[in-house]
């Protein structure tokens, strides 16, 4: 049976993840589709809209065959760190394709980016840290000193988050040996950054979670039923949707009991940023007016975001192992009957366990995802809602849809 | 001037208070009250009604000129580290007496309780040796000890709160070799324990607190006319009173981002406790049901309450000094023009430094006060009042009544 892999966040699955799913299902005459997903935190340091269990649902009912989770310590890091972590995964659940969307779907061009930043490296090193010193942020060093040394000559632009991850997912096959064919699909009527609906039935996530929280516009165009039935169940089940904001108080709580050396152990947390953090909390009123406060030219939304993360999670510098480049078990979220058949037939072949309940496997990396489930259950404010939650993530087996 | 010492909490100040100290004024022929109050967590390890602020300004229209707050370290303790604490500042401050309310209002059956047991110091220890070996907490093995040994042959009954203090004060003073002489006055028809109404015009401060929350009894006529203004007033200002079960969402959030080992660092968590806190909070859905789940014979209600209070200031063992006998400043909550006058004739011959703001001031005992302090804001859930209350606890300067 042949597999394609996709690494998606699904938050929530609309119709040009759908578009992008059987687009790339064709392309490479895939039998199954496995989806290596975010859990409940994301890469931009956000808590997803509603759980993954949900959004588990939604890929399913969407056409994906198997969810595996990316474990907290990938999701909720950097590119590099990210597309290691799902590129294991997929590697190890014996996919032999990978398709990402961007904003050209030229493969080559990537291709070549990642040729010419190797034939260019001293260069581009230099330029790195020549921008750096400047006092901008590394990603944004990044992208100025690529586009110093390579002028856009039929280069990707890799000021498009998309076109980051795409690299850095050909880059993590390259490292791990791994045998994975990649392709790109060129994302439909979807810019990221843009906040506006671009089309009749496609629109970027961004602005569909804009449209849910500002509860003025319609989403049923932008979605299917399927997800648009699910948003509405979990309104039902839960009372809210997850957003910063209704974490902020937890989060203030947090900063404001714990001393900086305290605050130091937390990952990602160096360079003076807890005095920051602790200023800033003794005086915001909400989670924008904090993020507002801390922000610098030289940290990123995103990594401040991610640091929030940390923060709200309690994971420590010692636990959030960075070395790791691989991915250490494969945590099933949910699967079709297709997938079932897959994994039943498959999965004495695969390099890492599934693991399918809690109580059955142990591991410090795994503990992690634990917590940040738990901890996503604060976004809640029932506390009802809030319990279920917290228990979901041990009584939960994985979803199964019998198509 | 001959000042008079009080311990209290004042939570909160009602008439049966304004009994006591008008009566231990006259009975000792004092010009000056000076009294030393639990900041905003109180020795039974509960956030106070309303903050400490609030509360002086009750004591100080209340009749009391001085208000100093007796640190965290010392108020949300057992017994004896209380009365060190409170003792140490009434001393420091130039107290020539104290008054305490007790059941009996007879002093000599507390000197007498005091030399009894020191004669019957073995036999005492042996006696609370074998209870403990029972499995019951060490109050109760002290309550039982001390029945089994005095017989209550004519000494105060010792598993009354108020009898167990006096006799702490007492010991302290004795231990401190302090010149404060020592007088007790009877508390009138408020039974501590008793939930009911007792008389026409004094009720206990549990059962004020009770009609507070149930909002069906008045309390009007159990309080002085100020005391029922600042009630009202605090709820136009904070929009809510505080109780444990506005700080059980943090609580519960504490614990469960917070691994056993981490845990244990926290001041008396210790013999395992903290996996029955994990273990209770994955499941309760109120602070109640919490407290119910832990409840052991072996441990109070007050010690565990004490517990989650030090979970909540992340107050650790390293930070808690237990060997502390004295307190080593005096924070200056709120005085009359009567108080400041005291102050500015006497002050230089106070043992310790008075602490008027917290920006002049640093140490180590003085940091657990001000995150108590930011802490107990997490009682209120109206954002803007939360941040009104966190910054009060730096820009308050002392509260002054110039009647």
């Amino acid at each position: 049976m042949k597999a394609l892999g996709l690494i998606v966040e699904y938050n929530p699955f609309h119709n040009g993840h759908s578009y992008h799913l059987q687009t790339a299902k064709e392309l490479v005459n895939a039998e199954i589709v496995i989806a290596v997903m975010s859990g409940n935190f994301l890469q931009r340091g956000e808590p997803a809209l509603l759980s993954k269990w949900f959004r588990t649902k939604m890929a399913l009912l969407g056409g994906v065959d198997i969810v595996f989770e990316l474990p907290y310590s990938f999701a909720t890091q950097k590119a590099e760190v990210f597309a290691n972590g799902a590129i294991s995964i997929l590697d190890a659940a014996g996919c032999e394709s990978l398709c990402f969307g961007s904003e050209s779907g030229d493969i080559h061009s990537f291709q070549h980016t990642i040729k010419y930043i190797g034939d260019h490296h001293d260069q581009y090193e230099k330029a790195i840290n020549k921008n750096i010193k400047t006092g901008v942020s590394y990603p944004k060093a990044l992208s100025l000193a690529y586009n110093e040394v390579a002028n856009f000559n039929g280069l990707v632009n890799l000021s498009v988050p998309n076109n980051i991850l795409g690299i850095q997912y050909m880059q993590a096959i390259k490292k791990q040996n791994s045998s994975i064919e990649v392709f790109t699909i060129k994302r439909k009527n979807a810019d990221y950054h843009d906040l506006k609906f671009s089309s009749e039935t496609i629109a970027s996530a961004t602005s569909i979670r804009k449209a849910i929280f500002s509860k003025v516009d319609q989403i049923e165009q932008y979605v299917p039923t399927t997800t648009n039935e699910l948003l509405k169940q979990y309104l039902v089940l839960y009372g809210s949707f997850h957003h910063w904001e209704n974490y902020w108080p937890y989060l203030q709580f947090r900063i404001l009991q714990t001393s900086p050396q305290e605050l130091r152990e937390i990952y990602e947390v160096e360079e003076g940023i807890e005095n920051r953090l602790i200023a800033a909390s003794l005086t915001s009123l909400s989670f924008q007016e904090f993020m507002e406060k801390i922000k610098t030219k030289r940290y990123t939304w995103t990594r401040l975001q991610r640091i929030c993360t940390h923060i709200l999670t309690n994971s420590k510098k010692i636990e959030m192992n960075t070395n790791q480049e691989k991915a250490t078990y494969l945590r099933l979220l949910g699967m079709t009957q297709n997938g079932r058949e897959y994994l039943n037939k498959m999965k004495k072949h695969f390099q890492l366990p599934i693991v399918s309940r809690l109580a059955s496997y142990k591991s410090k990396e795994i503990e992690l995802d634990i917590r940040a489930g738990k901890m996503y259950s604060f976004g809640l404010t029932n506390n009802f809602a809030r319990q279920a939650l917290i228990n979901q993530e041990f009584s939960q087996p994985p979803i199964f849809i019998n198509e």
